[in-house]
């Protein structure tokens, strides 16, 4: 990366397009990017990776003190970066999709939900590498410093040590929700493997007819230091690089050796 | 497994309740189980792994010629599986969730926005062993042989066999829509890399505005036999262990050695 050229990057979350953390992100990118927004016009936490086959899809131009913002997409985060990529802003080659800063941790199980994360993967599905961004709390936050640091962190990677990405690659960072002298430092991890202890509460509507509502707890079931969730919990920023083969290799001999026929 | 004791499986899918796929599997898999359905209310491809948690779900009991059939959640497959074992059969030790039989394949990329294949991915989070089932076509299609052979496939495993799974287990199968004389065999394999050519159709409303549709071909990069894709197009019944952990293990020294500081 020269001074000439300056970074392209496409920002988008589940948060919608109305989020402060997505607002501090692009704030903050702007220093080393053209930044360009299309985002869910609003809320779309847990929507994983939908896409929106079945119906059509709307978008509006949003607006933003006055000012041209970005696109708002009536549809998923997924939907939202296809549309940024293919329609909205399909002359500009991307150097990087980012995904948040999204308000919640993703981090071990809630990854498999996150539509945070599925934002950035749909970046790599279109072979454009991209990163999903978090903060680990669901109080009210300021995302200033994780806004800072992540734009730090990719002026580092992809201006100041001019990395080239290769077209897949997906990091998946959570900033931990601590006073930034707190901050210990950068953990590169794995994705770890607590999961949820959950329930439905059973309430009844005024007609006298059952409802259910999810709720539940987060179990934390890893103890070495080196997964995101663990990391964030010690007050690490933590980075996890993960891609979307699903293979589990090590079963695949396994079930060659099961021997089935038809 | 002995004769004593019967399995219980959890049956689910992404094209709702009514849908041929998956009455012919329960058909099928009664022949070796107690057979408990809890599925989505109606169709919900390409819901990828969402799950509902800011809004309260409903759910009723599906009749199927005047008998009970099962719960219909009005909600994605991942609630569909959550609640059937969380609520409506919390009593029952399920020994296996089965999802399908799909209407179209689910392999290569079509896995990470495949809402039958997140319903197997949820029950291995409730450590059930879990199997996604896909009959290759979009055209009408006969579900009677994908349905038989899964049923001989499992029956094999979990009983001929009595093949103690591991809780995290996921199978996602994949069968050629083709007659049976045609079929090859079973091939285990690992998920392809082939990706979607895909643009969106811009139309216009009765109103002049503008709204877009989905649209694209499957682009075949894989070449090797040993991906689920390929298998299918061979005409092999396709099997791939499959796993939720995302992380992408080979980038991790590569990260590493960037050496990021904040």
């Amino acid at each position: 990366m020269t001074n000439e050229k300056k970074l392209n990057i496409l920002v988008s979350n589940d948060d919608g397009i109305e989020a402060i953390g997505l607002q501090k992100l692009v704030e903050e990118l702007k220093k080393i990017a053209n930044v360009y927004v299309s985002a869910p016009h609003r809320q779309q936490s847990a929507v994983g990776h939908s896409i929106t086959v079945f119906y059509p899809l709307r978008s509006f131009e949003f607006h933003k003190d006055g000012k041209f913002f970005g696109y708002a997409v009536e549809g998923t985060p997924t939907d939202a970066v296809k549309m940024g990529a293919l329609i909205f802003y399909k002359d500009i080659k991307f150097d990087l999709v980012v995904s948040g800063i999204n308000h919640g941790a993703n981090t071990a199980i809630n990854i498999i939900y996150s539509g945070t994360v599925s934002a950035a993967t749909e970046g790599t599905t279109l072979n454009i590498p991209s990163v999903a961004v978090s903060l680990a709390t669901f109080e009210k936050a300021d995302f200033s410093y994780a806004a800072e640091v992540t734009m730090k962190i990719l002026k580092d990677i992809l201006i100041d040590k001019n990395i080239k990405l290769h077209p897949k690659t997906l990091l998946n960072i959570n900033f931990p929700a601590v006073p930034k002298e707190d901050i210990k430092g950068i953990k590169i991890t794995k994705q770890g493997v607590s999961n949820w202890d959950d329930y439905y509460e059973i309430r009844s509507d005024p007609n006298g007819r059952d409802y259910y509502w999810l709720s539940g707890k987060m179990n934390i079931l890893d103890e070495t230091d080196d997964v995101d969730i663990i990391a964030v919990k010690n007050n690490y920023i933590s980075i996890t690089p993960l891609h979307y083969d699903l293979t589990d290799y090590k079963m695949i001999d396994e079930v060659k050796n099961w021997e089935l026929k038809i």
